[in-house]
């Protein structure tokens, strides 16, 4: 006799602060089997990190590791290749686990469909195994909170957009709206700077790494150091209104 | 002697689920002895029924009614009148408790920062008052969450538009970007609806109805019944390729 196949959760743990999680990812971690993360090579889980309180010895837990950090090789021919083997390989280690009946949670910083990982294991398994996904509190919103000024209100258009953009991109993207989160930022900031001075945004922007973390650091974006922005770092320009009437 | 003065908390009680608070939001619920919420006139608050569980006979509620539902009035000259005596009002009723020295958790749907009326409360009172904001479950993310699909990845570009939006600003913004979701949908669903038809989108558009709610509705747009919709439902149009690889 076969046991049922398990279940996928993609479980959003919020931007850092382990509190930042919600009610329910916090149940689903402790009641499954099997914990999965990405981490950088030899670097450990930002994912797991958030949701160390919750594992436990009883816990299998699956280490998917990136064949190198995005943003060295990111312009090698060879990188995409290599990810597709690591998402490829990361996929089939959790088919396993849900072939043999265990529920397999997938720990993602922020949240699971938000310009992150999972994706990339769901998109290769949702189709054939019962699949539930926990949202979690993304850079948006954690970058609002942690500035403490309104993002967007009424009928204002508010992008998010990232760091790898081209200048011409960015530019048009952020004349065209209202408040805009640009996440990614890492060696890009003194590019991205450049465009949001060019549009005359650099009065309302912020510079934001490590929302909510016990080392969050905010600055006006003028003031920010470029040398040294890590690659989740992000810029915050809330809207010129909102909230203000 | 008079007490120090209290402090204002954000709280973001998220989209529906009382399960998707945070355990942040959960615990500073559970410790101010004052809660306020917004409501519609003579209409429960979505607010305070997410967070019910936590509200004990010991706190002390703050009920901030709407003059009117912004559907039905949104159009009358002096709506926005009535709308700024309803901030105000509500902001002075907080600054009496904080003054009095108690902490104050005003309860916010989804996220404080992000297209809500706690931003009208935050600044007319953050700059004398000492000001925590507790981010939330956007309906951003539970959008997403609810039709199990990648939203954005890599370098999207991820727009939040606005159903009360007009025909040319929601085309132009569709066009510019790669995944958008669009929130207060309710009657403005016929008209945006046809906007991302002309625009060719359909047939990735979603229609989110009380995203992570027991009440819960997922469709394609092409077959949500435009005669029922809710203010606060939403079409969640994810990106075409997130995920993909």
């Amino acid at each position: 006799m076969t046991s049922a196949p398990g279940t996928l959760y993609g479980v959003g743990v919020g931007p850092g602060d382990p509190e930042l999680m919600t009610l329910k990812a916090a149940r689903c971690i402790a009641n499954v089997p099997v914990v999965a993360y990405f981490a950088a090579r030899r670097r450990p889980s930002n994912a797991r990190r958030i949701a160390a309180g919750l594992i436990t010895a009883g816990h299998t837990e699956l280490l998917f590791e990136y064949p190198v950090t995005t943003e060295v090789l990111a312009a090698e021919d060879s990188y995409e290749d290599l990810l597709l083997g690591c998402y490829d390989e990361s996929a089939a280690r959790v088919e396993a686990e849900l072939v043999a009946g265990r529920d397999v949670a997938v720990l993602c910083e922020g949240d699971p469909l938000f310009y992150g990982s999972y994706m990339y294991i769901h998109n290769r398994l949702a189709a054939r195994f019962t699949t539930r996904v926990v949202p979690g509190i993304s850079s948006l919103t954690a970058g609002a909170a942690a500035i403490a000024r309104p993002l967007a209100c009424g009928d204002e258009l508010l992008s998010v957009l990232s760091g790898v953009m081209s200048t011409d991109d960015l530019k048009q993207a952020l004349v065209a709206c209202d408040a805009a989160v640009i996440i990614k930022i890492g060696r890009n900031l003194t590019k991205v700077r450049e465009v949001i001075e060019s549009v005359g945004l650099i009065d309302r922007a912020w510079y934001v790494e490590r929302a909510s973390h016990e080392a969050e650091v905010c600055a006006p974006l003028a003031d920010a150091d470029a040398s040294r922005a890590p690659y989740f770092s992000m810029i915050v320009i809330p809207s010129a209104v909102a909230g203000l009437r």
